[in-house]
């Protein structure tokens, strides 16, 4: 097992990765939050995979434990169903004392989050992520939100967990989608950190993506840069949080675009990366040979190679809605090479729109 | 004008304090948080009497300005309102570096504050507070909630504001009722502050209440200890913000018991304090001489005399509810003298019971 100690400024919690580790959470959560009542909040797909697991082993460390199970999707990040949560937790008489435990993907770990951020002002909040894509990036660093109208996260807050417990093993029973999909936040912190995450994100991508090959060093490799920028960045206050911003500018623009049904989340980041990648040709001077490279490595990790079914046009209106763009337009973060971040470059109207017919001919 | 400079861990900002200054907003805006759209929340009480000339000092200074108009009241501090204020800003493209400007009470300040936390994660927020309690209490320390079913700020979370600009010239058209309301969170400082601040209530309480006698030193002086007891636990993680619940468990539970409609925040919290003060000479020694002279303070301030339309028995059941209160019952604030607070008293249910029946028959 790796642990990370996530030291934000509002809170520190150490971030659990382990391989079959899921029966280990009461314990694990005793030693930080002893006592009171848990939730535990899951969609339909968990459910019947790991809720029973994750129910007797918090039972174990005993806590009173109920649960909650909704229906699996995005389009369940929304103010009626954070509502209904509230309901659930009211009618249970949860205090500020008890836990939410947030058990699956981002959907969750973003909707939990904000509910347990928001009733009675928080309570305590645990993350579980149970898919890649939430284990090396959503379920760390304490943002939380739900989706208003075509806005992705546009109500939501800061939020540090309590303890990010990672159990790969779940990973096992996740399809194949989502586990590219989450292979496109591994690519992000591979080009934004380079050296030698970069290269065991390049091996992974050698050959066929599976459960059995992601490492507890990769997931760890990648959690400890995001809490390391986190860290020195809280609350997107500096300016310097918004480098994991990369390739998402334009993967949220085509989340809203296709009314997040089109592409997972992780798709399109995928291409959005494609799109910061060409960019930073043109306007940052990454080089072409780096370039190939990172298109390659995108390649290998089975990420979308084009943009297909939506209007480029309507992603290029989209991206101006982006929460981080100023009254100047969109800043992107692009790369001056892999692992040089560079943030806020104006990217022209013209531009946008030839990066995005780009990503729907190449 | 008085400056109170509130330092607190997540942000410092001032909190302005004057008499006749509203035509200074603007200016006072520009040299903390120059440039953007400023939105004005205010309700129907308020519009006709002060919006013009907000929007008329934020125009001056260089602000694209719009506004929204809610009902008046508490009864709107909703979930439902607050989707419709996304809805607003949403729609006129706010972003984060724009400015929500809550202009009223303490409904205003919870619920504009509350969306501005949330909206994109939090745009920048102004507290320009129009009543007494607003003054001395909601508009600072960032606390921002909406009530949810018959708990009161039971969706909400931490979020302080960039500037609190209050004017005491807004107290001339505060009905008298709201005043006196206003009143009971004046003598919830000068119970827990005590010295010159008691005094000064003292002799507030010793003529009848108007605006021009609420002094800019006076509220200041709430200000500026609740500024010191905000700093020291910002998210009411060491407990040692719970001295500012004097008087609120009861108050609160009146106020649930009653919907929210029988008797304003500040009457709730003047029969609270009531309360705090029976059960403070019983469990922890405040003399007979002091009690006599904090209950005539309260009667000297308008606040009510008695419990009256409500079952005492449901007044017990909602202090149970109380946001701060464990598993083991309620922790109330009581004073072992004037000035001179304690912490998480328990309090036995039989003497709950007791204090609600003397407060109905007294």
């Amino acid at each position: 097992m790796r642990r990370i100690l996530a030291t934000m400024p509002s809170r520190a919690y150490d971030v659990l990765v382990g391989r079959g580790c899921l029966a280990g959470l009461g314990s694990a959560l005793t030693r930080r939050c002893p006592g009171g009542k848990t939730v535990v909040c899951c969609d339909e797909n968990v459910a019947p995979l790991y809720l029973e697991q994750a129910r007797a082993s918090l039972n174990a460390g005993g806590y009173e434990v109920s649960h909650i199970v909704i229906p699996a999707g995005e389009s369940q990040k929304n103010l009626a169903r954070a509502e209904e949560l509230y309901g659930v937790l009211y009618d249970r008489g949860i205090r500020r004392g008890d836990t939410m435990v947030a058990l699956g993907g981002g959907v969750i770990g973003d909707l939990a989050g904000f509910v347990a951020a928001t009733f009675q002002r928080g309570v305590r909040l645990v993350q579980v992520p149970t898919t890649l894509l939430a284990q090396v990036d959503a379920a760390v660093g304490g943002k939380v939100a739900v989706d208003f109208r075509a806005g992705k996260n546009y109500v939501g807050t800061f939020y540090q967990p309590w303890l990010v417990y990672a159990d790969l093993a779940t990973l096992e029973t996740l399809p194949a989608r989502e586990l590219h999909s989450g292979a496109a936040e591994v690519a992000k912190y591979a080009l934004l950190g380079g050296g030698e995450l970069l290269d065991r994100v390049g091996r992974l991508a050698g050959g066929p993506l599976s459960a059995a090959r992601v490492s507890q060093e990769l997931v760890a490799g990648c959690v400890a840069q995001k809490v390391a920028v986190v860290a020195a960045d809280e609350r997107e206050e500096t300016g310097a949080r918004a480098v994991l911003n990369l390739g998402h500018t334009v993967g949220h623009a085509i989340e809203g675009a296709t009314s997040f049904s089109r592409y997972t989340h992780g798709e399109a980041v995928g291409l959005g990366l494609r799109a910061s990648l060409w960019l930073s040709r043109r306007l940052c001077g990454l080089s072409a040979r780096e370039e190939a490279r990172a298109q390659a490595l995108l390649d290998g990790l089975g990420l979308p190679q084009r943009l297909e079914a939506v209007p480029g046009e309507a992603v290029c209106d989209l991206t101006r809605l982006d929460k981080k763009s100023g009254r100047h337009g969109v800043g992107y973060v692009l790369l001056d090479a892999l692992g040089s971040p560079r943030l806020d470059v104006r990217v022209r109207p013209e531009l946008e729109r030839e990066v995005i017919e780009w990503l729907v001919k190449r």
